[in-house]
């Protein structure tokens, strides 16, 4: 593990950190804040999962989450979006396959299931690392934004009593049903779509035995709305099911990371609760 | 004047224009947030110039001022760095000359005389056009950060009365004597120094019959610090002349948007008590 930058930021620290990765066969980096809290003992930490293009630096430059995690005592931790350097066969001629779009699945199918096995990465490898590297507690939050929120609502639907604390920006809830989710789990998953429903969170919910609230906000202003994200999808497995979901739908919100920024501060509060620290 | 792209962002809304500028002879893009407040009538607004490198669109996207200056009722205007789409010879050779490396002077220079006017547009074309398509008041602050912290502070010396707030995050004081203004001021201004001290915040204090408190941040572990940026020789023209500067060094802090990010709130109430808001 190597501490590739560091920043001060709000009396505490974004670090960029590049180690060998054993579930993705690859060096990966991540980013993580440290609150000045955490110079004192552990503190509490979110997973924050990006979407499609994006890397471990958009959320920590853009969303403006420092100030209130620093205030509230809460690490952050940002994964890449997808294995780096491995130059696998069409890896990088689309921005919805490949590099920067690893949907935070295990694939099976060649020639991605040599690497991209972010699921591992994120749920267990990561947590790991950081948990034994970082002076943090044990039961994360996880968050994250379209791609990323999908597979945050996968991550803890997928592992009753793992997390603290569960919300997502934007995600895509139904993605065995949008054409993202569709071209991505054939790509990794293959065909048969027996397979792909351990990756998609309106048709994990109704399997849910850990009823964590989850906090959702949709912009109603979001291009990718009615075609790929279909929160309707979710919040009616919600009511089927009896899930603890509130679903926001912010007016006249899009799908970046200004909205993002508006509704940050929210999202931490929810999990602060989570983590019992408010 | 186009408006390009809006985004909403914490109840009001980011927008990127496009316009003609005539200071500059080709099309200008700048940013401008309007809090909500501007919907019920006009609000102060700040100008922020930014640095080498950067385009209107670095400080909306990472500094996260919307929040505050929403809660304030601030407009923010960010005008790009240097005129683009004018293909001068050697323009875009390097990152400290030329293309998003305006330094906010007039260039009396070939070839940059043609085109490379930023002390005119941010001044005198940008603010007219701001006041007459936007919900403004008058009397504006302005800001900026290294590159644009000279432009701001040298917007300030030279118009005496004009700004009702100034403040910088390490502002480059001295162009005169670093390596950075001597090269753009050589190639926009030519050789001869004594056209240079209309545009060195460090020789013009002493000239400065307006003395509105200057707040400047400065990081300690900023890498251009004592090459560059030189704020003792900014903090000893102010003494000299019984200028009002705080110029507070900032412990462990970089020249990055993550050192602005931590200290932007204090710079927004800053410039609400210039405004009177607070």
């Amino acid at each position: 593990m190597e501490i590739a930058v560091r920043y001060r930021s709000f009396e505490g620290e974004v670090r960029r950190v590049r180690h060998a990765s054993e579930a993705c066969g690859c060096d990966m980096v991540f980013g993580i804040y440290l609150p000045p809290q955490a110079a004192d003992g552990p503190v509490p930490v979110l997973y924050w999962l990006s979407g499609l293009t994006c890397t471990d630096e958009n959320f920590m430059q853009k969303a403006g989450a420092q100030r209130l995690a620093a205030e509230l005592g809460i690490a952050i931790v940002c994964p890449d979006t997808s294995p780096r350097g491995t130059e696998l066969p069409g890896e990088h001629d689309s921005y919805d396959l490949g590099s920067g779009a690893g949907f935070y699945v295990n694939a099976t199918e060649a020639p991605w299931s040599a690497h991209y096995r972010m699921y591992d990465y994120v749920t267990a490898e990561l947590p790991a690392l950081v948990e034994a590297e970082f002076p943090v507690t044990g039961k994360p939050g996880i968050s994250g934004h379209s791609m990323g929120g999908h597979g945050a609502l996968v991550c803890h639907l997928r592992n009753p009593g793992r997390y603290a604390s569960v919300s997502a920006f934007a995600p895509i809830c139904h993605p065995s049903e949008c054409a993202w989710g569709q071209k991505a789990f054939t790509a990794y998953l293959g065909e048969a779509r027996e397979n792909w429903k351990d990756y998609d969170a309106a048709l994990l919910i109704g399997e849910a035995n850990d009823p964590v609230p989850i906090l959702v906000d949709q912009g109603s202003d979001d291009e990718f709305l009615g075609d790929q994200l279909k929160p309707g999808a979710l919040e009616q497995a919600c009511i089927a099911s009896h899930y603890p979901l509130e679903l926001r739908m912010q007016d006249g919100y899009d799908h970046s990371y200004y909205f993002i920024a508006s509704f940050i501060g929210d999202h931490l509060r929810h999990h602060a609760r989570g983590f019992g620290l408010i």
